[in-house]
């Protein structure tokens, strides 16, 4: 295994100690691991946080900033944060107008979410939660009761945070987090596996010409195995797997997503074989981002998300963002 | 070889069409091969028109629009674009000011970017070029004579490009981007090689416990092979390269460049260490850049760059830009 590491135990730090280095718009708690505003909280504003596994970077530390998140709490790379750091969290994001809670489905995150949900309640913070559970590929798995939560959690964060800058409040913050992750779909192909430094060695195992179709961002397993094929056929079916479950039409929010190891050059040819498919089905990516924003290490494989718009939606996906990871319009 | 292509022969026209449906905010000439912005040319603005081989992405195409390039035009992976692309991107991107020509200094480039100015020239167009040089690892190479250029093309891009955007004329533009060049150093480590999809094995070998120390954004060789050990001590091979080429003080740009393969989270952590490294020399990194900018298709390593700034390039730095891998301010 070769890592730009100083040793296992200290990745999490050694790279919050670099994104507290480049990010002066950032107040990062190397101690307690939770990554703020630097200005957090905005009094008044409803707070956004979210949390998870390292290892999926950008998510959730590099989605911090204005028309986003509040604070992010990294967990070890691949578990989830604890309940003390999810409540330093909650409490520092709370301008007093209550915090939501952005949850991906794994269950120890539902379950370090929900103890600091109910700890942070106890101290007078008012906080919802919203579930994201956009993976199509399986209905339980790993780490997993119920689907998985993956590339729609930058939907919610990025939609919500938009609401919330706007002085909206917290059960409409929250009502739009729904929406967005009911109106969100993904499936995702590892063509490699990803390696985790304390574990030293490949999560999974992968045949030269083989890969995995319906990968988690863990490596947790598929759908399937299949041979290795041509993009557009793998983009097919992919995009089949969403449009089964969520029949895509009209104007859409797509999201090509590379998983840590992928070349940008390959995402953009994946990204017009999911352009052509949605243009016959007559749907049309009105939005889209190419480029790796919820990754799995070194992984090679790309995920697509995608989601049904509104006009609302689309209205707040444009608001001006500003984060290290996202930024627009301001 | 497993890739996300439909084949060797398609992969730089495929990636064009994606990049196409993904960013309307330019306007793709797929058979010619040239990225425009969709509004290009601009009148009585300077035209700034770059390019080099596929394989580097986001460099070039992902860097045009407002604040940045006119026009960039992808050769092959790893191979020069040819000067019909050049000519026709450089008389697209013309707005009655002059174009600027951004050249890496790879043999290939250099000399048809050369021909493209004269017989551009003869068409009426007048060019003026900037050659990128920043690489301290090697003095000749593979493909190049002179030292290679790499990372600091982001730079001279966003810098000219914003001075441009203020109706700055050719010569002006000229000079800011040959400045950028000359306060800039770069240094890249590999810890595995790329693999060029027509070739359809890895550029070089490279030891399960080996790194090479001075990599160029082909894979050309280094200064050497070496161990490979902490982040800390690879973090400072680079940057003592660096220093001893132009010692580093004051307000310095720093780039943690990703080589295509290699998690953010590592990037992050080697960002940590050049922050610490700077901090001895008495520079610091006032603003800063930490992802996959100028890469090597599957390549796992990181190159770093640095500027050092002055009130003007800060301020150039600092001007809003909007292109499909940079964008912020507007």
């Amino acid at each position: 295994m070769k890592k730009l590491i100083n040793g296992v135990d200290a990745v999490v730090t050694d790279a919050l100690r670099g994104i507290a280095a480049a990010h002066p718009s950032l107040r990062v708690d190397v101690e307690n691991k939770v990554v703020f505003r630097a200005q957090a909280p905005r009094p008044g504003k409803v707070g956004l946080v979210s949390g998870g596994g390292s290892g999926h970077e950008p998510l959730h530390a590099g989605f911090v900033g204005y028309g986003m998140l509040d604070a992010a709490c990294p967990g070890e790379v691949f578990t989830s944060p604890v309940p003390d750091q999810l409540i330093e969290a909650t409490k520092g994001a709370d301008g007093g107008a209550g915090v939501l809670h952005i949850v991906k489905n794994y269950t120890g995150d539902v379950l370090n979410f929900e103890m600091a949900a109910e700890l942070s309640g106890d101290e007078g913070v008012e906080v919802a939660s919203v579930l994201v559970n956009d993976d199509v590929a399986v209905q339980d798995s790993l780490y997993t009761a119920g689907r998985r939560g993956t590339g729609a959690t930058l939907f919610v964060e990025k939609i919500a945070g938009a609401l919330a800058e706007t002085g909206a409040p917290l059960a409409e913050v929250a009502r739009v987090a729904k929406e967005v992750n009911d109106r969100s779909r993904s499936f995702g192909v590892a063509l490699t596996p990803s390696t985790v430094p304390a574990a030293g060695k490949p999560t999974f195992e992968l045949g030269d010409t083989e890969i995995e179709l319906g990968i988690g961002i863990h490596g947790e397993p598929g759908r399937t195995r299949a041979p290795h094929r041509e993009a557009r056929e793998i983009a097919r079916i992919a995009m089949d797997a969403i449009n089964d479950d969520l029949p895509l039409s009209g104007e859409t929010l797509v999201l090509v997503n590379g998983m840590g190891g992928t070349p940008l050059l390959e995402l953009y040819i994946v990204f017009a074989e999911v352009a052509a498919y949605l243009a016959e089905k007559g749907a049309t990516p009105v939005r889209s981002l190419v480029g790796n924003y919820v990754t799995s290490l070194d992984m090679q494989g790309f995920s697509v998300t995608t989601c049904s718009l509104t006009d609302e939606l689309t209205r707040l996906w444009d608001a001006p963002v500003e984060t290290p990871a996202l930024r627009w319009g301001r």
